[in-house]
């Protein structure tokens, strides 16, 4: 994303000095992130990650995803940390825009994932998972079952003219998840990524090396994350289909469970979960691609991809079908 | 600027083992420069910028720009040093695109520049000149007195638009500048900048770090140099006009004079080389905003700043209005 929020040399060294992190020494505004103005910071201290938040973020919900990060850093969990500055807050304001300095995370994204990094992406979901354990904070997912329905009323036509019948097939998917989906009592809950795509995994070669952009992140059923990064990691895009990597899969649920193992309901409730999760990126998919006009500056991403994993999950039905 | 062209990490991987400049540890798409795709580049051996140069550059004039900065680095002038591979070249090739490392250079772009670094900048200025005296290559300035002319062909309606009259008091700057401009033979010609604005200029407080974008840099008389910096740092702009800082142009040229002494024709043509200077910035603004489609992706630079620019100029008639 380019950047949306300037900010001056002089500005940037006026709220350096609400900080004891020296003086800067590079400013660059980056191309992450979709929300927000970023910028890669340099002090006379260390590298960092200056962070505006844009209009689309709700400031309200700031204090939970700062917390978690700190929460997180301080389990040793490798993820940004939000900076205090000298009156111990890390939430500020900068150019009229809240503002967050976080540490900067070595790593690069991979564009196409190797079966190791499935591996250990599998651990440091768990890792994660862990780390959370004990944080205090909730936040509800705004993005569950209820929110697909209601993205999903009134775009059946527009879900058919991306692929003729995919209207009612989407239809039926609802109605069938909503039918199996896990009480939120029946399985374990706690903080999960909820966004924990390829983009937002660092790696140094094949080693995992941290997490960003925890914007999604909420309160909800942890094997649930599990799903979503198995959509998210362990298919195979092809033209007009997307074939399931069982051996991606596999890996990423087994190293998932050296660190936390899933309870027999958990791996049992593995299929409705991944089939929801493909639900419920498709559904933002196709509200963003039904809001973008034709020609503009963001280029939405394709509900396709995900209408095409949603062809796999109607076919699996237990989870062995997943590799598990 | 947006990222235009994406770098996997397979795709880093495999360009930075050409290079002894160890292993990508980072990559963060930049929003710097108009023309190019940048990236903040960091590896195991230190930071640098990716440069992939987009369709709007001429391949064909990069090795003068990449040995200019060479040259310059040599010579202990502080901006980006291209980086060789392995076989000793450069200019290398990545994701279809013509690519080059720079190191990467400390510092930041004032928004609003102080006197203090309006000194910096006319001895760093000075000192470019000087360090590129012996550079062999030449490039004809492209954007130079008969470009003007032909940038303002058809377009004096475009600039009664942006206020009525102007088209008429530009022919007649034209003239004007045409009557009086130096020939190339008669001042001290060598390696201009030729953009020498404030983002392209770096400082770590008041203290000049070095100069970026060397992509307008050119053969030309070196006194036009500092012109063009006169236009671009000793003018505050304000809602309808652009008043002359003598205090801070003249510091500038006193500057400058420390390390590389004007001669008496070039103190005498100043006036008539920042008048031709606002000319050459308003001509491709002007361009820039006609061919720029309402609501797109960039937004054009506006030429009033110029226009203002040039009201000063058409007034001063002498060195010393310009505070030399």
């Amino acid at each position: 994303m380019a950047v949306y929020t300037p900010v001056s040399d002089a500005e940037l060294e006026a709220f350096l000095d609400q900080y004891d992190i020296g003086a800067p020494i590079a400013l660059k505004g980056i191309a992450e992130g979709v929300e927000n103005t970023n910028f890669y910071l340099e002090t006379t201290a260390g590298r960092f990650i200056l962070t505006l938040f844009e209009r689309r973020v709700a400031v309200s919900e700031l204090p939970y995803f700062i917390q978690l990060k700190q929460h997180l850093a301080a389990r040793g969990f490798s993820c940004p940390r939000p900076i205090a500055a000298r009156d111990g807050t890390a939430l500020r304001s900068l150019s009229g825009r809240p503002a967050v300095i976080v540490t900067f995370l070595d790593g690069l994204s991979p564009r196409a994932p190797t079966a190791a990094q499935c591996d250990a992406l599998g651990a440091g979901l768990a890792q994660l998972h862990s780390a959370a354990a004990d944080f205090s904070l909730q936040r509800p997912n705004t993005l569950g079952l209820a929110a697909w329905q209601r993205l999903f009323a009134g775009r059946a036509e527009a879900a058919d003219a991306l692929q003729p019948g995919l209207g009612a097939l989407i239809a039926r998917d609802l109605v069938a998840v909503a039918e199996r989906w896990p009480r939120l009592t029946s399985l374990p809950r706690g903080t999960i990524h909820a966004d924990l795509f390829p983009d937002n995994a660092f790696f140094l070669g094949d080693a995992f090396s941290g997490v960003i952009d925890f914007y999604f992140a909420c309160t909800d059923l942890l094997a649930y994350d599990l799903a979503i990064s198995l959509n998210a990691w362990a298919f195979d895009d092809q033209q007009d289909a997307a074939v399931y990597n069982a051996d991606k899969g596999g890996r990423l649920i087994a190293a998932y469970e050296t660190v936390r193992p899933l309870s027999p309901a958990e791996r049992a409730a593995l299929p409705v979960l991944a089939h929801g999760a493909a639900l419920r990126f498709f559904m933002t998919r196709l509200a963003d691609w039904t809001a973008t006009p034709a020609g503009a500056l963001v280029r939405p991403k394709n509900p396709l991809e995900y209408a095409h994993r949603l062809v796999f999950h109607r076919g699996a039905a237990t989870p062995e079908d997943y590799g598990a």
